[in-house]
């Protein structure tokens, strides 16, 4: 027996309705490439979407069509997020860390028919032109005025736009159609495209709106640090939306003054990045002495938030939270809301759940399995490859040859995990980055994190290297901290206590620099690559 | 081109697998219908929930099947809510006020093959058997020990799921088939059945777990007065277990003092209900002195929230919000939750907001019609049916033989209503009830809503009565408060500066009662046959 509800689709249109109904008067707010600050209203934001609508309508964008952008996080690519999903197109948000050659590769790949871009990347794409296939015109993210060089062979936003209506009549269509893409920055092969429904991104608003996601709401003033081009800054410009939260776009300027200025100056009162960038402006409220006036707390994802971190936001009166995610989960698999009882801990209570990457998201279903397929109990101890499953997460990678799921329909994340019997999850280790000694598996993040509390460690990064008797042993390689000049024994001996025995690292290297990943990630394999051929004695 | 996502269904099981995985220890308390306490953990109650989804299945209850329940809230029809559902067969929550006659009607429309009661509705339930048609089984929602009578010709249900292993492997299916029913208690005609797809209830929920929704989280202690019969307790039993918030279920005792003992005992931070249930235990609380420790917050629906009862709160510290909606939306359609920059005024300044019916929730459209068809601008000034739109609204009665919307999809809630450039909702009258004066129209409830206000009169009702020369003038029926005795003057020249001077009412009646519906609404059909024939003089 069938329900007899209306069959009305879960189109990301949808929200923006919602929010020029419930919440006009909201602000969007951005530092603009151009340097000003640009200001208005969910409103107004609604006028030039439709105009913008109306502009790709003209210019030929048809349903299925694929849009490319480089942007920064600015009014005009959240414009372009709902301007072309509205229509039944699709927004490629490109990332500009690809490089001019994985950059054109997937613009291949994903054939798009248009490509829009910020001033900042104008040779980027000058680079790229030459070898793009399917890019049919060009648009630079600016106007007349400011556009210089870059609008060479482009034509200008403003320019596209100016005297378009300002009304539109959205269409309607299958919530299963493609509303967005994004290419996994993969450390090997080439990277893979993901292709968002209108389902799966409405979804993962209501989610991550909920108190146990994001618990934003009306009157809460976010900036998201991380990027538009990076899993639609974990989706937010649609979570935002549907919740009436205030929008401060930072622009490309994302250091620790440029956002500590923009925090101030616009009341933000939350906000979410890599560590990397939360540790940037740590360093440079430290470096100060200013504080924070507004800010109550943060989200730290895409990879593991150090302690340090930690208790440095703490004595801004800032919590930071870690969530765990995906691009091939839109992004968000879990958020680290704490339950009231753990809350009411002290910080050092707290800190073994803060560490942790938080509870799942509804409709995210989390498994482990061991290497032989057996599916592990949720128990606190058993560790396995984290596989997840839901109505948000990836079925199959764009144009992929080979199945993206297990036989049974799982997404495995490729990392290894344990979840405790309260729903707390726990990333080990990437599931190939594990070290294997002797038959047991030892994490590398572990031994990074230990050594990262160390005072005089800048950066930790861990590789298994060979060992004639355990196969695999642990190598920790350290960036030593400004003015700060560690030994390996003294690390080695520091670490000690925080680490099964088993984990002990054999040895330490110190280097300048540790390769990092685009969300702040080490990058393993360039440490492999770096160090290859080193052997412990036996 | 379509998204590349995993099709995975929502369903109201995936609900409970969240809220086992990451709030198996919050409590759901129900004071039984038997008397004492009962208090167990989400955990326990997943392990009877597949108890009864085992017994249910040697039963013979196969996907599709009816289950009908008359019952009160407690643990047990919420463990019926999700083992009925998660089954694939549809739960039928019928309301015990319909009386004999209207209840048999719907069992036998639902075709129910099964039918659960609390021994309270025994001698309803006796008789109504001799003229059920479909009914293959009956169970008693209790224990051997508490039967008695009650069990006759029936099963208890502890005996049901007695020895049943408490593991259930629960089946997937299309997210739009049938989950639970519910008839719409109309005062015209046989009621009518709405039908509840998984889907639309998941969306529900997730819409209600909002922060523009209830914005209860973790921590928080519900206790919903609405009665699970009633549009399931306004979806509650879902929104709670995403969110993660303690249920306490108040069983047969809605009385004040009932109530109170229960707010106190659990720490009820928020509560659902009728306006009747609230002025209840505000009387008790004026009549006894006591205080209210815990409670912070509540939700008031089914009929206009009047002034009196928000401002008899606020000396309480609780702030009574209104939602408004129906059965046949699932059922909320607007929460009343208030944007910060009128939070933060006079409770003075706040009250036309309070009055008004909220806004509408995402994915709920609402548009104003003309008599005419034209559709009304929101410019909070403009009046017109107010027809709504969304994927938990109903597209169809079940079994209906004529439409059940309108030629292009929208379903006419009945409601004359104005909706200003924010997006409040204000609900002026249903359309039958408008009084149609001279070629104009006057709102019943704004006359009633005034008439309240002085202190002469404990319930008030308006209905058009006959006039030679305006076709339909005003006529207020009152219900004089305990120990006061107002005149019809004395009532007329308080409402008049009140009102415009269209709405000044012509006349008052007294009378010792005004018939209530379900909900607390005045049944104005009962009044119009009361005053059948009352004319006014030219």
């Amino acid at each position: 027996m069938m329900g007899l509800m209306m069959d009305r689709p879960l189109l990301t249109t949808e929200i923006l309705k919602h929010a020029v109904r419930n919440y006009r008067k909201t602000e969007i707010v951005t530092r603009t490439v151009e340097g000003p600050i640009h200001r208005y209203t969910i409103k107004d934001s609604y006028k030039r979407i439709c105009q913008l609508a109306n502009a790709l309508t003209e210019m030929g964008v048809k349903r299925g069509d694929r849009v490319g952008v480089i942007g920064w996080n600015t009014y005009r690519q959240f414009e372009m997020y709902y301007a072309v999903g509205g229509l039944g197109a699709v927004l490629h948000t490109v990332n500009p860390r690809l490089g001019p050659e994985n950059a054109t590769f997937v613009v291949n790949h994903a054939e798009d028919d248009f490509l829009f871009y910020d001033t900042t990347f104008a040779p980027l794409v000058g680079a790229m032109r030459p070898h793009l296939k399917t890019v049919k015109a060009y648009c630079v993210l600016t106007d007349e005025a400011n556009a210089g060089e870059a609008a060479k062979g482009a034509e200008t936003y403003e320019e596209l736009i100016a005297g378009k209506s300002d009304e539109f009549a959205w269409p309607e269509f299958d919530e299963n159609t493609a509303v967005a893409m994004c290419y996994t920055s993969g450390t090997t092969g080439d990277p893979k495209g993901v292709v968002y429904s209108h389902r799966a991104l409405v979804l993962q608003a209501f989610s991550s709106g909920l108190p146990c996601g994001l618990s934003l709401s009306e009157g809460d003033v976010f900036l998201p640090v991380v990027p538009m081009f990076h899993v639609n800054a974990w989706n937010t410009p649609y979570t935002c939306l549907l919740t009436g939260v205030t929008q401060i776009f930072p622009g490309p300027r994302l250091d620790g003054e440029g956002l500590y200025e923009l925090f101030e100056s616009e009341k933000v009162t939350f906000s979410a990045g890599v560590p990397t960038v939360w540790l940037g402006l740590l360093q440079y409220l430290e470096k100060t002495g200013k504080k924070l006036s507004t800010l109550k707390a943060g989200m730290s994802g895409g990879s593991a938030l150090p302690e340090a971190l930690v208790r440095g936001y703490e004595k801004y009166g800032v919590v930071l939270q870690q969530g765990w995610g995906m691009t091939e989960m839109s992004p968000v698999g879990t958020f680290g809301a704490l339950p009231p009882e753990i809350q009411a801990l002290s910080i050092d209570e707290r800190m073994p759940y803060i560490l942790k990457a938080g509870r799942s998201l509804p409709f995210v279903d989390m498994r482990l399995a061991a290497e032989d397929g057996t599916i592990l109990p949720h128990d606190g101890e058993a560790e396995g490859r984290l596989q997840v499953r839901g109505p948000s997460i990836v079925s199959s990678y764009y144009k992929a040859t080979e199945p993206t799921l297990t036989e049974d329909g799982w997404f495995d994340t490729g990392d290894v995990a344990i979840i405790d019997e309260d729903g707390f999850l726990q990333i080990t280790d990437r599931s190939k980055d594990v070290i294997k000694t002797g038959g047991e598996w030892v994490s590398s993040i572990d031994i990074e994190n230990a050594a990262m509390l160390h005072e005089g460690v800048a950066q930790a990064g861990v590789i298994g290297v060979h060992h004639p008797k355990w196969q695999e042993r642990p190598l920790l390689i350290v960036v030593k901290a400004e003015g700060k000049d560690p030994s390996a024994e003294e690390i080695i001996e520091f670490v000690k206590p925080k680490l099964d025995k088993i984990a002990w690292p054999d040895a330490v290297e110190f280097v300048t620099e540790i390769p990092l990943g685009a969300t702040g990630k080490v990058l393993k394999t360039e440490l492999r690559k770096q160090f290859k051929g080193y052997s412990l004695p036996a």
